[in-house]
């Protein structure tokens, strides 16, 4: 046999010639979640013009220079700019402006006196004919400068940003009603294993429910795709190739797990699937026997298909290493988009596998410690206890012993911490 | 005027007599980001039986004690265990039953022999009636114990749990079809002020574009709650009493932005609205002007309502100070779920504001620097840079100096990374 790939070699095997998918014009509501496809410019300032920081009064700095409790400066009070409003009113000297917060600042004034600086209540009220201040302030005081965020035409996205909830915001703030954007890759989920059961049906003897589909579906949803059809097979070859001909049809890509290892009924090698697969295995541990390919669905897209193997730890493992960045080369944006990493130290001693990259899941303990979630360590069977962790450890293939202490790198899995 | 609250006892009076939302018993795959009630404990046992961890052949141990290449062991060969079935032979000494990886271990047997370590091909072939063994195993080599994942009846996930894709999994595995959890809170939106106009809409003097709507849909979205309702109001009191009518009727929590401060025309206080909410200054910048408390919707639920102000960080920060812990307890898990903090440094000087607590936008460098976002520092309304933000840098009232060196801590707000 050929020495295995490492899991570099193979991501990047993976990755290429797969291309982002079509990109569309879509309303911002539309957009949280999905990826730019071009540079997003202002196109109006923000602020859009020169406002007020504070509820109070457009006034001349230098007429109440010399404010003070004991020295009230009166000021004429000739109109208001609610926010929303402009006021074409010129504030002279000895006169003042009632403004809002965010109302444009009225010609002639240089600074904004808040209310509380002055003798007036806040909140609701009649517009006083003047007012008495009581603190002086400086030129631009409570004034924000039109375009003192960002100015017209400045780049508010680049292109290929996965848009959260701030970055829609600066575009609505920027004057877009619509982005052009890359969807959410449609995924299709194929379970593969005579054994497999739907959770909470009964077991007959020698099967197991199935927990990959379920753990894929929330994966998916989790790395930003949209998991579009979910289903079981059998050991039989033909209802895996029926399986893979309906998941192509929606899909932007395919995964499955299971039958990609050395067993007499691994279906994947043995399916009609397996003429279009490249299997390799990878010098890691969980996760060694792995296959890809490209497929191609009825109207002619080229769909990538990648066949995990069918212990649940391995496909936790498989899907961070291989599928988020293939998830992200399709959605247009970089590989390593959202992939977290954390420098932490063992909280206890473990054994690795010679000469396989180890992936163990950890949890992760105040004052950055790890330690593995389960006595048994990288068992690629421990689905039970996945969920305790909060990434995995990664050790080097040349490591067989981690000791308390050393420093290991880990790959954060927690979507929500 | 009263002393500004902290912001832990602002967040403490909102979390006041919130009760968690009703529960319901889902199917797992409408459970991915719910909150589970109750413990749950395995159904079945992690793994149900003792099964082969390898492709290979079923043995007794002590009968290839002496194989090696240069004397290979000699096995009849009485039977198969395909993946999902059972075998109810008895391997006696010197004989062998093939096994596919997660297929029971057959009776008599007490350790696999990897297929790589007979004279078989790997992969499909028909069943042979020998096999030669050219390495030992040790007794328990490669089986997995029935249960050494998890045994019947012991703790998967404890009540108060937001469920991700591992621990939906970690349910199916133990039996699980369904499970008793709390829905996403549905979150109404309500934008107030006059100057607010529709993303992409042109603008007239003295108006801007609303982001604060289309940032909280977001922010919703990542919280793990369902933005049911966004509308946009102008400063009419009566205006903003319809939307409050509106949004009760389907919300489980009510949110607005702006009018909630010192202005003449700030809509929340001039409303009817303000007659149920408490106004409040919390110690912190920005952010200072908040308002809470609750509504009773037409079919008689309690509804809280967070009135936020007006500006788009200070919604941010609100967002994460107040509004991330309500709908925790809303969904029935601990108020700081999911609610990261990261230590860094300081990457260059910036100033605080005296007296209270700065929550300033700060990009994370490699090495743990934090630098701000914007030169203009901890600005409300600098929006259009927000999105470059991968935390809030939370500088103590104290403190109104920060310089490069120092140590911070870091609200982490950053949803996908």
């Amino acid at each position: 046999m050929s020495t295995p790939m490492s899991v570099e070699q193979y991501r990047d095997l993976i990755l290429q010639d797969v291309a982002a998918l079509p990109s569309a014009q879509l309303p911002l509501a539309q957009c949280l979640g999905l990826t730019t496809t071009a540079t997003v410019t202002a196109h109006v300032a923000v602020p859009p013009f020169t406002n007020s920081a504070m509820d109070g009064f457009a006034v001349h700095a230098e007429d109440v220079a010399s404010a003070s409790p004991d020295n009230p400066i009166r000021l004429q009070v000739i109109g208001e700019v609610p926010a929303g409003a402009v006021s074409d009113e010129w504030v002279g000297n000895g006169q003042a402006v009632r403004v809002m917060t965010g109302a444009a600042v009225p010609g002639g004034a240089n600074a904004v006196v808040p209310v509380e600086q002055t003798d007036q209540q806040p909140g609701a009220a009649p517009l006083p004919d003047e007012i008495r201040v009581n603190a002086a302030v400086g030129e631009r005081a409570n004034i924000r400068l039109a375009g003192e965020d960002l100015a017209e035409g400045d780049l508010v996205l680049a292109a290929g940003v996965l848009l959260d909830a701030t970055s829609v915001a600066a575009a609505a703030a920027t004057g877009h009603g619509t982005l052009s954007v890359i969807g959410k890759p449609r995924v299709a989920i194929i379970a593969t294993g005579s054994e497999l059961v739907a959770p909470g049906q009964p077991l007959d003897r020698g099967q197991i429910h199935d927990s990959n589909s379920i753990m894929l579906f929330g994966l998916a949803q989790e790395a930003g795709a949209n998991p579009v059809s979910v289903s079981r097979c059998s050991d039989t070859p033909a209802e895996l190739d029926q399986a893979i001909a309906e998941a192509v049809r929606t899909a932007d890509v395919v995964i499955t797990t299971g039958g990609v290892s050395v067993g007499t009924h691994d279906v994947v090698k043995n399916s009609a699937l397996a003429d279009v697969l490249s299997f390799v295995r990878v010098a890691m541990q969980p996760g060694k026997p792995q296959g890809h390919g490209v497929l191609t669905s009825p109207d002619g897209r080229r769909v990538p298909i990648v066949t995990l193997p069918g212990n649940p730890v391995s496909v936790f493992v498989s899907w961070h290493c291989f599928v988020v960045p293939l998830l992200n080369r399709l959605a247009g944006r970089d590989a390593e988009t959202a992939i977290r990493w954390a420098r932490a130290v063992a909280g206890q001693d473990w054994r690795s596998p010679a000469g396989r990259r180890q992936y163990i899941p950890v949890a992760r303990l105040d004052n950055d410690l790890v330690v593995p979630t389960h006595r048994l360590g990288s068992g690629s069977h421990l689905i039970a206890s996945l969920h305790l962790a909060d990434g995995l450890a990664v050790i080097p293939a040349d490591v067989d012993q981690v000791t308390a202490g050393d420093r290991v790198d880990v790959l954060m899995t927690r979507c929500w911490r």
